[in-house]
């Protein structure tokens, strides 16, 4: 089976699973964003019902979740496995939804690389015969993030202009053996990349260097290029990450310019919403993949995509013990048909 | 390939993969306890020449990966893929190693189950036929812990007689598509359960239905009794958690009394060591597993173990907000030859 591998970090899918439904919820602030449409569900209110935001987080997330298994026609008994995590100490959103939705659960950290981290686990657990159908999740929540990462908001301490703002938002992605596509052709993993950048409120540019180094991989190991993809889609640099992201990948020999779009430059309006560099968050991907690329794919918008969803792997403890940002991108690659190569 | 899947959660390995080599690090009051002839490395300080905590716990991590490599008779380059988490936020111990060992990475977070979930999706994705060796690896470390998740040491709070002590240890697990064993023949993923304990100082009690969760369903999947082991090991659950879970599993129709130990109990000499109802910590399983399990295999005093880490899903938030305490539990049956019904 040694064929599945190609290269250090690539393998390809050798009965492609199948994207068989996708499930997304975003807070207000999203749904006033240029990609409001494409949302399933918009929230009025970020506590969701809730009295603390971090409940409101893990219950978007099990909504995504539950929403995603409803519109695949399964029960919860019928998911094999749920592939979940986020940005909260310990992911306690994904854990105590995992609690009421009774699924067997792998816990993943991926910081807002999770949404590409648990597609590849769970395409790869389908692949390999372990599982008939996976739900995939993360979430995030732009008040319980503050409160944790930086400062909480009460104590209204200004954002610096590269900030990124992170996204209230979750979304869900059940996988099947069977199903009329999208596919999950090929995944590239990532290895943890630190290029020195120690200032936690720019994370745009600290996770340049993973994303570079893992779409590089992912056009060495499978001989594509950008040309070959309608979409290669980062998730989160933001505005100013997404200008060096283009410089760079230049420098190594791709101009992915005319297919390339940031999944946090993408879902707020920068110029009306006050969001200064744009989105980030394991909810940004979550949320573009499962409303924006799920929708256009079915209706035929686009067919090849390379999702490279990026993480920052630092904590709050790290950044204050003077330690750097390393940071970490896994790619998927979503085709409506099975593809070329594969 | 569904003959893969037995039942809800547990799953046949069709090509058990071998664990090939282990590593395990210990701090220094482990070293004094019972078990330490079995361990690879005994610090002299908790430091372990590092300014922080944190950073001497990464570092032991890092260190067991290597060392674990090292014995296999492989490089770094030779590893498809390191699967780890472990206690801290953001699980940066994980991250910071696998910084430096540049192998493609998965960040998992499972708490205390952290050893086993990291072999489980190991076996699995060696087993699919995605890598030929990988390596899983959790760590913890008492210091950091306590500091993180109740009182900082400095401020000398006193500890309740059912606390459990953090192990300070790190332990490495190389799996490969091929070699002597023993193998990983099945696995059995847990879901997270919660019957309202709400003490974060009782953490054994709350795993406790996790672990009786997984193990019965173990049983009932691959037709197993308590007999076919050597022996069946959960971790951490400690001294008041293993007397549970006997009463537990005896009303579950499974008399496992002479097979069962627990890593928690078996880490400290409670008696001698103040450790209270012993052992508890990402770190605790993976010493043990590594050390101690890994060398009466190879001697053949052990031939036939389930591993069953538990792992407690809480976070200092969710303790502050009122909630209950999840916890999940993973199993890997782990044989020196490929045994009955696999």
């Amino acid at each position: 089976m040694a064929s599945k591998r190609l290269g250090k970090q690539t393998l390809k899918l050798s009965s492609p699973p199948s994207m068989i439904s996708n499930a997304c919820i975003v807070g207000p602030k999203e749904g006033e964003g240029p990609l409001a449409q494409f949302f399933d569900e918009i929230l009025k209110d970020d506590y969701f019902g809730e009295d603390s935001w971090e409940k409101a987080e893990s219950k978007m997330l099990k909504e995504a979740v539950k929403n995603a298994i409803k519109a695949s026609g399964r029960s919860n008994a019928n998911i094999n496995f749920m592939f979940a995590g986020d940005l909260l100490n310990q992911i306690v959103s994904s854990s105590f939804a995992a609690r009421e939705l009774q699924i067997p659960f792998f816990g993943l950290y991926g910081a807002c690389s999770t949404m590409a981290e648990s597609i590849c686990m769970g395409a790869m657990i389908i692949d390999g015969g372990f599982g008939e159908a996976v739900v995939c999740a993360t979430s995030s929540h732009f008040s319980s993030a503050e409160r944790q990462y930086r400062f909480p908001l009460e104590q209204g301490v200004q954002r610096p202009p590269f900030a990124q703002w992170t996204v209230t938002g979750a979304g869900a992605t059940v996988l099947a053996e069977s199903g009329n596509g999208p596919y999950i052709t090929y995944v590239t993993i990532g290895k943890v990349m630190d290029f020195g950048i120690k200032d936690a409120n720019n994370m745009g540019a600290a996770m340049v260097p993973a994303a570079v180094d893992t779409i590089t991989a992912h056009f060495n190991e499978t001989g594509r290029t950008p040309a070959y993809y309608d979409l290669i889609l980062t998730g989160d640099l933001g505005n100013i990450g997404k200008e060096i992201m283009l410089d760079m990948m230049q420098k190594e020999g791709f101009d992915i310019k005319s297919v390339y779009n940031d999944c946090g430059s993408m879902v707020f309006d920068g110029a009306k919403q006050d969001t200064h560099a744009g989105g980030s968050g394991c909810g940004c991907s979550a949320a573009i993949l499962n409303g924006y690329v799920a929708k256009e794919m079915k209706k035929g918008n686009l067919n090849k995509v390379l999702l490279v969803a990026t993480g920052a792997l630092l904590s709050p403890t790290t950044s204050w013990q003077g330690e750097s940002i390393p940071s970490i991108a896994h790619a998927v690659a979503i085709e409506k048909t099975i593809g070329e190569g594969t």
